[in-house]
């Protein structure tokens, strides 16, 4: 009954998740499996579209939402192209849309991303835009039609958690019409439980789980640390106190 | 068959419980079930030993291992009478040993906390005693023959979390011949999550569950979030980069 | 011969200041004498260019450069309005661009900077705009011919300091052509150190001051610490370890 | 005005300063003049008190108070030993009292270096015992006749800075009869200015000083950041607010 909708679509799995860097599609599966997601994302130029042994063979499609993802676009064009043939291609009108504006950091290109999604808004797409933690960018995409946001916990593949909590707070709080995606950045299942916590609606995980000691061990952890996540945000969690607070009484101790 | 033992006894469960500051008893009762604990602790005060209700009665004892506590002892001689006492009255040669050593932080006093342990072993108590993240404290007590060592994570009832994660990993590090539970200020379950994926053996929460506006519901993500950080400790999480590292390969993006 | 060049004009002090909020001009004139500023901001609707007595006569403008700012605007267009009407107002063609896209926390807007950093570029500007800790936006704006980029250290007036000072950090090791000024949020000298420790090439200061208990005194610790990690950034700090390094040797110790 | 007393001995600078890990003498003393130090710790086991030419002869002890330390000591025996060798060869009975617990993090026995003050204070030594950051056993040094408590900021030698600021802040707040100095870990001038900001009466720093790749420069940098945080706390910090606040009004935007 704790349903997340994305454009209408129900959700019961809040941690979505990604292909890249497996080790091979048998572990990939079995941490598909694992994660209990329902929403995978692929790079568009992981496809294969052309011919040859895909991804999307291995992928049971049946199982999980296909998410075509623009990963490796650097121009609003070329992410809409990408959009364009992963919809003809594949059938899907979703798209997880990535314009990045710096190759060390594979940082997003707000500006550029807002414009493609209002260019694949008009054209009836599922819009789930990837950006930084810059608070007016996500209001931008959100008037822009986007589907969700998905702002950055920190750069992509890195592992460093969310050390801008407060950003992703900020947007949280701010975008209301549309479920908040924490995307990039998570590296252990504490860092999807705070993004949680903090009231986001769903992590998207891939390189902390692909790139694991063991990987299907790693996507159950992460399921359960998303599902912590959100059950404490639903629960209320106790106020912080600056000092400490007795559990028990601190009177009758035996003398 | 990730079994941890204290004192040759096996816990499935790694998280640990209190008493103290629910509601009421049914409450309590319905939030120890959520927890999935296999051990509770009651304040020897609490323990009504006189006569009257005791919070023992409510308890299902043949479910949770009883861990009598010793909270408002303020000296090593208080808090071994009180270590007595609660055998008499249950039974149970176990006890979690708190001596205080400042009521406004409840900060506790090492130097009487190894001097108490030092007794309570040699009359064959398995001591569990409460400590700060002093390190050589730390070594004391596992030289004085504590059954775990239990730094606190910030003061109790606090629900600070892990400001000084870095002195717990040093204790996770040095303490190898006993399990290392971390006890005290965890909030979330982000804050139980990443205690164990530090390499703690286990977590001890007591406000955070009961003063949640839904207990219940609090206890199970405690349940989740320290499942989680068990399960990515042992998974072996991804190695944390500086720079954004691609999930996709950056060839080939249609022109 | 550590001097800062902003389009030419070289500046000894790497403290900028604003003028809000101080009790009276008699404070603020004291404060500014004590940071040791050489450039204060003023925002053009406090500027009273209609007549009665403006800040701008108590401003002793032969001591400090004016950066007239564009405080207020919520679009490009009433930032370049604000921007021309201080030019023929004051003679100056510097400006502090600031166009804010959200009101609750005065965060930029940035797409919306770099339209109006192009405009003013192009009617010979010396545009010094305000922005949030996107790298991209920071890159455009460099691109756009900004004078210096100066991105948020966190929410104007908030005094919370440098919480994701990793992106400040990925801004000033990209930006490499103009100065980065780090604006907005610093609180205490500890902030305005840890910026310039950074790399920072400046630090802009207002609130923390004039709000602080002793403004004047809080003046001269800005400067202080401004300057502190300015020398410490120079100096080359020392290598982080994760363990200790005694200082002294560790053998022969007497027995 | 704003004088330190330790003993009843006065002290203008806040920054002491160590003299281990220099490139040669001539570097040390350079950097010791720039820092503004009046006292300056020198190992016993470094003080070569056989013969020889020892760092003694190379300190311009006019100039600065020497205050002898008992790095090396693992005892409560070996440092008072040490502290009466160090009364005999140099005449002073200041002590910077060290009893290290653990090798690898040279942490503090706190209880033994309790111990030893008590034991130095009735020989009338004037003890600056260095200790963890925790609260009960800096309120025993205190209890013990301790000159000054001196809690690390981080494992000496580090340079990683304050990361458990929470534990420094509540002793600063308990600890009133005496200074408050924090030792070890300091890396930059903004961990100085930190601890100064929190309260804390003076800093000691010897490795952040010695291995900067300019060590005089950085001398003089502490000395800044030591200036800035106490001047800061003298000023009054403004207050930290959870949103912005502008600094300029928002009315009478021209439209």
């Amino acid at each position: 009954d704790d349903v997340l909708r994305i454009a209408g679509v129900p959700f019961e799995s809040r941690l979505f998740t990604g292909t890249g860097k497996y080790p091979d599609h048998a572990v990939m599966n079995a941490a598909l499996d694992a994660s209990g997601t329902e929403m995978v994302t692929v790079a568009v130029r992981y496809m294969d579209l052309d011919g040859e042994r895909s991804i999307l063979q291995d992928l049971d499609l049946s199982r999980y939402r296909l998410l075509p993802n623009t990963a490796g676009a650097k121009t609003a064009e070329q992410a809409v192209r990408m959009a364009r043939l992963a919809r003809e291609a594949t059938g899907t009108n979703w798209v997880k849309l990535e314009v990045i504006g710096d190759d060390k950091t594979l940082w997003p290109d707000t500006e550029a991303t807002v414009a493609a999604t209002r260019t694949l808004v008009d054209e009836d797409f599922v819009v789930l835009p990837y950006t930084s933690t810059d608070l007016v960018a996500a209001v931008r995409l959100e008037e822009a039609g986007a589907a969700t946001v998905m702002p950055l916990a920190s750069p992509i593949g890195s592992g460093q958690g969310l050390p801008d909590w407060a950003s992703i707070s900020r947007i949280v709080e701010r975008i209301t019409s549309v479920p908040v995606v924490v995307d990039a950045g998570i590296g252990v299942p504490s860092d999807a439980s705070r993004a949680m916590e903090l009231g986001a609606d769903a992590v998207l995980v891939n390189t902390a789980i692909a790139k694991a000691d063991d990987p299907v061990a790693m996507a159950r952890a992460m399921r359960l640390g998303t599902e912590a996540g959100r059950l404490s945000y639903l629960a209320g969690r106790m106020p912080v106190s600056p000092y400490a607070v007795a559990s028990s009484p601190t009177a009758g101790v035996p003398s």
